[in-house]
């Protein structure tokens, strides 16, 4: 089956509807994750999945998209294992395939996904406020639930653009 | 459409058939990478397709692999563009996500590929060989072709090795 129309029609979804993705979807996302390719198969994603409205709503005050953590029922924490990691570069690369997998798997599912970067500028007080070990490095937050609003048009550069000659 | 399965076959092919993927699933392939996502869609992402046999075969010796890239019929080199760059872990993980979706789209279309990153130990070499742009860093090799081989069977650590507490 040709996926290239699930690539194409994902997109980020910011206000969710309140009732939880099913955990049998919640569990086909990570396993999505799992099987994503890494450098010398090192695997070096970790999860943290937070549904807890006391906690989402506290996470969110470390980002100014906070809103929509608040909306979505369900988190996904994306961390690096630094014990896991070899190459900074390639291991990053590795959770970024992970979390594709988990936007167009949880899309195929017709749930929304938003893949949040800007907490990131406050990592070290989202690493001590989830109390992750030391280990553990934020990469990523990703919003999870059932669509609430028709997702915006977006644009990408044209392939002409996007070729080295 | 559930694409989990389309995610877990998926498998690096190391060894690859003469003939050469259609153009059209070639475009398919760089049109799914170009819907990937990225931080405020800065999409930092370029490419150059090498089906050249001479330049494959002299990108070939920058890397131990390169028994899979003479074995290709086509080489998309993944570049991250540094002018386009607005945050350096965030870009290399939509990268990631962009290599993702060729790798996904390619299987999809049954296609085989395989992702290269032990070359990024001569990535200077290599920039320099491919007359790259100052801008543009090297990130990734990705060989494509009709598979030749059955498959390695490879494993995951458990959703719950992946979870944190």
């Amino acid at each position: 089956m040709d996926i290239l129309e699930v690539i194409k029609t994902r997109r980020s979804i910011r206000k969710y509807k309140k009732d939880s993705p099913k955990d049998l979807d919640i569990e086909k996302i990570l396993e999505a994750a799992r099987w994503a390719p890494s450098g010398l198969n090192n695997q070096p994603w970790r999860f943290m999945v937070i549904k807890d409205k006391e906690t989402k709503d506290r996470l969110a005050q470390f980002t100014k998209y906070g809103y929509i953590i608040k909306s979505a029922p369900v988190i996904i924490v994306v961390c690096l294992d630094k014990e896991s990691s070899y190459h900074y570069q390639k291991d990053l690369m590795a959770v970024g395939a992970c979390i594709q997998n988990m936007l167009l798997e949880a899309h195929s599912l017709d749930l929304g996904t938003c893949w949040l970067g800007e907490i990131l500028n406050k990592k070290e007080d989202v690493e001590k406020f989830l109390n992750l070990k030391e280990n553990l490095e934020l990469t990523a937050v990703i919003s999870l639930g059932y669509p609430d609003e028709k997702a915006l048009e977006v644009k990408r550069k044209s392939l002409k653009e996007l070729k080295i000659n």
